[in-house]
């Protein structure tokens, strides 16, 4: 044997298997090419609902909470300031899915259980908008729904074993979006048309108990039942159960966690409720704060699992919420409209307490750790980030996709903010409350700029979130180029887009987009 | 270039390459040796409840009924006629997935929703046998239930995609078979604790109605409320939509499909139901004809999807019930105790009414197409014949299996009965309604000697069922000997399984096994 060819020949052939090897690994195993991918959505819960402080220094309300698991999570990932979602539920999560803005989607309000049915609050001057009642739908010819390709299966097309667990809320019983299968999920458990639970207790078999039940009653988790497991701890370990089966075929996941808590009805989770009473807190205030230590909680675990199985450094985790927390008493304790301070009002106001929320991404690879960064995100801008995290290219969706992914941020935190229009729409009437910014609002950040305007008055408020994020000292008076400016790039994008608005009974015609003059 | 010596070495290579591919598709692709499964288990459907004539010779049960797919099943594939299930569902459902028998496993009546329920009805003279109340489980530790290691969990480890679709009953609410996801499911859509639905109209939102819901209600089908969508329909949609996933990927698939057809409530598939009255049926008749041609239409499109997906040749499909048809007048119409007719009774019974029931196997590499068997089967041997046929081999459940292959009897049909011992246990009180032999029955075949016994009166029946199929011809007084040889082999097996037995509530002890005296 002639050794002098045999040993290159011996050499290609250990390259060949190498490639072979890396061919078959790539087409079937993680990579950091495709990384797992957590979305850990919260309901309801608040900017400052937390003990990490987003607003560069540690608040009262921050000292309220403990949440040692979303520390441990921003010190192992990028802390985003500047995120913001819908002024309600839905709305967030048909933009999550689809990338589209709220106003291009007109899913603008919560969809009700029930198909065709609108859920805005009664009004005696106002009829509601013509919006998607029937939330998002993957198939053509739904009535009033937004039909879309989801992020659920644009990952589950490029090879993603695609979960959901909890909260879902795409759409109405009797329409395809009431199911996460035709959202593109090969596994659900316990989503379905409800935005809330029924019951946190399985002592109530988390709203199932018989003849006592309604369209926010859990499903999925009967195993649970009397058996002492409040629902965020049951819905934590059914996602952690289904993550062993992606895991043990080396298959990248994507897992749609999107808790219940801290939704009403305000339950105490037994697990941290006197800990909050004995600090002082009212009933109420104790039992939201510990639905938000038991999310917390559930993020550890989830955490301790993803470092078990040694995927940390190959998947990425986003943390956020889906609006401001509510801010209404009752059903909160302590004073009225405070509960998102120094932000202004909470759930349902197009203010910043209503917006903007909690929002944490950890990556190893590509995040570097503890870090933080003042870019504005929304987000739609979930759906083009995850993709392209996710290797996707290429993809087609239906729809045009609005966001923008949030990846250049994640390599450079102090990317500078390049004056984005984000946009807020929200053409309803939330609960007949007179609460600041909500019920027939829109509004636009530009920059430091925020234009609050009012569809009902046809009035514009301008404030400089640099000096004042608390949104008191309007400034349209001060600076009115800049402020009608703001008014006729809200009208002009709202026009684009198409998007719903309020009716006006009295003439019968929808109120006029932000600077087309009055219609009363 | 030495070509002499390249040649080879290029052979080498494109061999090797071949070896790599071939490793790569062995474990990845669907093979002949790793076959998709679907086991399609109708619930409360009799032996004659089919146009397909089990008997010999088509019967007037046979002529009521229209199923032009389990014809078409049955011109596929290979019809057993002498095929057992236990004479309630839950002993059934953990056989198939245990491989054990029902006096083995002591799941002996079907479970109740509520854990650690006993479901017997009262008794003034005995009490409830010390059955398994709570069903099957996958874990260690769960009080009066059988720890067993699950068929779909063993296929599953093999590489399967198991899907769960319709309904489950292997343990009630809070406890871990409650969950189809514990039984080793990648997938569950809409089984649970219970054992049949509240209710098969959309109308009524499968039982969901709110404030109006039960145990029973139908969960996971929040898109099809109110669309006029039946049941039947319903779970067949969400079943051939969850195939797509696995079929996609070139995974082999496992579908359990449990229907909820024909379980009372009997209620109009109002596809059907018409052609029934017109044919002069009874309305509950017509009902329950409407409910078996629905399910048959449900075959009908699986079997056209997996035709579609050109997967035919790749499949095994198994077409079972879980015990004999319901004979009781009401909820059943016609005249008592006749719609299982040749066969004596109906379910609840250990007569051939309450446990034969259809069963046709498809899988064309393996089964001649139109064929029929005379070779006894019992529903235990449905767990190692699938994994023998899914090309699972050397696998270890915690029990010991009492099944045997069916898969001889498929290369075979007319392979000689070797007078194995088929055994049926029913230490319970099914409804206290008068039914020929329910309550406290045991039963034993051995080749055509049929015993029956009753552990209340400590008596036997004998029938040769090759001459009596309806066991009317008691024979016990002429074969005394052959009677004492079946009864003290039927007490022997029972005692090695320390089968449980009713309590004499008068003495407080345990019915003695047969052969064992008398305990009055």
């Amino acid at each position: 044997m002639d050794t002098k060819q045999a040993l290159p020949r011996f050499f290609q052939r250990v390259a060949f298997v190498i490639v072979m090897l890396t061919m078959h690994i790539d087409l079937h195993a993680q990579q950091p090419s495709h990384p797992n991918i957590i979305i850990f959505l919260v309901d309801d819960m608040g900017w400052e609902d937390t003990s990490v402080p987003f607003s560069g220094s540690v608040t009262a309300n921050n000292k309220k909470y403990n949440t040692p698991n979303m520390e441990r999570l921003a010190k192992g990932g990028l802390k985003f300031t500047d995120a913001y979602a819908a002024p309600v539920c839905t709305p967030t999560r048909v933009s999550l899915i689809t990338g589209m803005n709220v106003a291009h989607h007109g899913v603008t309000n919560w969809t009700s259980p029930f198909k065709n049915t609108n859920s805005d609050a009664k009004d005696s001057l106002y009829d509601p908008a013509d919006w998607n009642v029937n939330g998002f739908t993957p198939v053509a010819g739904v009535n009033k729904a937004v039909h879309a390709t989801a992020l659920p299966q644009l990952l589950k097309n490029a090879g993603y074993f695609t979960i959901h667990v909890g909260k879902a809320h795409w759409g109405p019983q009797g329409t395809p979006g009431a199911s996460p299968y035709n959202v593109g999920f090969v596994v659900n458990i316990s989503g379905h048309a409800a935005g809330h639970p029924q019951s946190y207790l399985s002592e109530d078999n988390y709203g199932n108990l018989p003849g006592k039940n309604a369209p926010q009653s859990v499903p999925d988790l009967e195993q649970y039942y009397q058996s002492g497991t409040f629902l965020t701890e049951a819905l934590t370990r059914e996602a952690i159960r289904s993550l062993e089966y992606p895991i043990s075929r080396k298959q990248p996941f994507f897992l749609n966690f999107g808790h219940y808590a801290v939704h009403v009805p305000l339950m105490a989770d037994k697990r941290y409720y006197q800990k909050y009473l004995d600090r002082g807190l009212d009933s109420s205030e104790a039992k939201y704060a510990s639905l938000i230590e038991g999310m917390d909680k559930s993020l550890g675990d989830i955490l301790d699992f993803v470092d078990k199985k040694g995927i940390r450094n190959n998947t990425v985790i986003l943390f956020l919420t889906d609006n401001g927390g509510l801010a209404l008493t009752p059903p909160r304790g302590g004073t009225h409209l405070t509960h998102n301070a120094p932000l202004k009002a909470g759930k349902g106001s197009v203010y910043e307490g209503g917006i903007r929320v909690p929002f944490i991404i950890q990556y190893p690879p590509l995040v570097k750790a503890g870090g933080t960064t003042q870019h504005p995100v929304i987000v739609e801008d979930v759906f083009p980030g995850m993709l392209e995290l996710a290797g996707v290219r290429n993809y087609r969706p239906i729809q045009k996709v609005d966001g923008k992914s949030f990846v250049p941020v994640l390599k450079k935190p102090a990317l500078p903010d390049t004056a984005r229009v984000l946009l807020w729409h929200y053409p309803n009437n939330w609960q007949n409350r007179d609460i600041p910014g909500t019920n027939y609002f829109s509004a636009l950040r530009k920059g430091n700029w925020k234009l609050v305007y009012s569809q009902r008055n046809n009035t514009a408020e301008l404030y400089d979130l640099s000096k004042d994020l608390g949104e008191e000292k309007d400034l349209s008076a001060i600076y009115p180029d800049k402020t009608m400016e703001l008014v006729n790039l809200l009208g002009k994008q709202l026009k684009d887009f198409n998007a719903p608005m309020p009716v006006n009974k009295r003439t019968g015609k929808q109120l006029p987009y932000p600077g087309d003059g009055v219609n009363k």
